[in-house]
């Protein structure tokens, strides 16, 4: 996550005071750690105008698959073996459910077999990175061979260049063509526990279709922290409104977040609620009061 | 770090609200995040009453050895290298100054001999986790030989067994022997970016021993995270004021931290700010102010 990568920040805050700390430095506790709540803020509580990253040394070799499971449960199963079997080298863990799946391959019909039949719950794209390209490669092959016998790989395409591993990974990135018969949409970015997300998706393929006849989804997400998106196409006519209230009550039910990458802004901010207490909200607004005590900073954002 | 471990916080605020998140969600950007700021606070913002924490699985392989360098800069570079050749499975990079590792492996004499000989300027602790024993193993000792080569390893040894693993980490972490002679003594635990450390520590082997004649002094740290620890004794009078502030000029001179993991506390609160500037001071009393405006909590604490 950017987050993780941020250590040294300068910010502009709403009196001109200009707090900088463009340290090196990856361990520091000394004192409050107001950059990580600069970070994220979305302009509210100063204005950002430089950041120290940290640099990690480039991957030397990529070994990626397309592999299939027969339920979520086995895929959960799979994330957490792969995270010890490959050692830390497991970089993607894209899931892809049938239905996008089948969107996505069959809109490149026209340049490409697909990778993996059709019929199976979940497609999940794999890579790992790494820097020895001497047993790199032939222990992700030993690895995803050990789980085809476990029963946890139901069937696996390992590519074999790097123009086969960018047909696979156009599975999951290639979106015009997949979502071509689903405008408008509405895309969400919601994150949950890992053990919430098989029935949270079951109750949205539930009740999406029960309110909106017709409805078309598609699920996909970064299972590997817990990231979920949906697009939602329920006709012609924008009923975003409505598509937004009906999924995120559900995903107040698993405690989840409205927003796990893409942020507040104003357009989910009546949804914050969803994921934060109301004893939450109240902290949030003191802290902007306390920096932004006439609301000149990125105004009607987040909170306010 | 711990702070990246925490993903869940309940806290109570001085005002009696009890502010709680204690989700199971790795990304979550919907609002602001509050828990970093409470996370290193010393309870001076909140009294944190419960985490959730994350987990990772188990490694299933660790492979350790200890190895010497002929330079600082030598040092720096296999660390660079390693972090890509094994492939993200390095977990500890422990550096040892001579000065640490002749009076560690004096002490520990009786039991064992040393392990490498003296008379390089830096020791390295080295050690590997993974998760695929039929390849880490065999990938450890190869990328160990290829730095032989390389010659950034000037000597190595590579525990056989979970007894040499042991012994070669009790010349890091067995400290009463080390310490011996050197009570009472002043430690230190700084961070500041792994290029400035080598002349760092340059200064402070220069003008402590100006100050302060006779002095003994050790050096050792997590280098893989910017971290230094520094054990200084000046004689049998305690002077730890002087040595702090002598030491101090000099983590200022590489904008470093004073508080690398152990936090600030009231002993090292004079000291705030050769480490942060005076808006950051403001900010962090600021935010004190409105946290915290009876100044109840763990009053006298970092900031107020």
């Amino acid at each position: 996550m950017m987050r993780d990568m941020v250590i040294g920040l300068e910010a502009v805050l709403a009196d001109g005071t200009i707090v900088s700390s463009l340290t090196k430095m990856l361990k520091d506790n000394a004192g409050y750690n107001w950059k990580h709540l600069l970070i994220g803020s979305e302009g509210t509580l100063g204005v950002i105008t430089k950041t120290v990253l940290r640099l990690r040394p480039l991957p030397t070799t990529n070994q990626t698959a397309l592999v299939a499971t027969a339920s979520f449960d086995k895929t959960a199963q799979l994330l957490r073996r792969l995270e010890v079997s490959l050692s830390g080298r497991l970089s993607s863990f894209e899931v892809m459910w049938d239905d996008f799946y089948g969107a996505m391959t069959e809109a490149q019909l026209s340049k490409r077999p697909r990778p993996l039949k059709l019929g199976y719950p979940i497609y999940i794209l794999l890579e790992a990175l790494g820097g020895d390209p001497d047993s790199d490669p032939a222990q992700f092959e030993r690895v995803l061979a050990a789980e085809i016998d476990t029963g946890l790989i139901a069937d696996a395409v390992i590519a074999g260049s790097e123009r086969e591993r960018q047909a696979l990974w156009a599975v999951r990135e290639d979106m015009a063509g997949g979502y071509a018969n689903m405008h408008p949409c509405t895309v969400f970015d919601v994150s949950m526990g890992l053990a919430d997300m098989a029935g949270f998706v079951a109750d949205v393929r539930k009740e999406i279709p029960d309110r909106f006849p017709g409805a078309r989804m598609l699920f996909y997400g970064h299972a590997g922290d817990g990231n979920l998106h949906m697009a939602i196409h329920v006709g012609k006519a924008p009923r975003t409104d409505e598509v937004e209230s009906a999924v995120f009550d559900l995903v107040r039910t698993v405690k989840g977040s409205v927003a796990a990458e893409h942020g507040i802004g104003w357009t989910r901010k009546p949804y914050l609620g969803v994921s934060r207490t109301d004893a939450e909200l109240m902290l949030m607004q003191k802290l902007k009061d306390t920096l932004d005590p006439r609301n000149i900073l990125n105004p009607g954002k987040i909170v306010g």
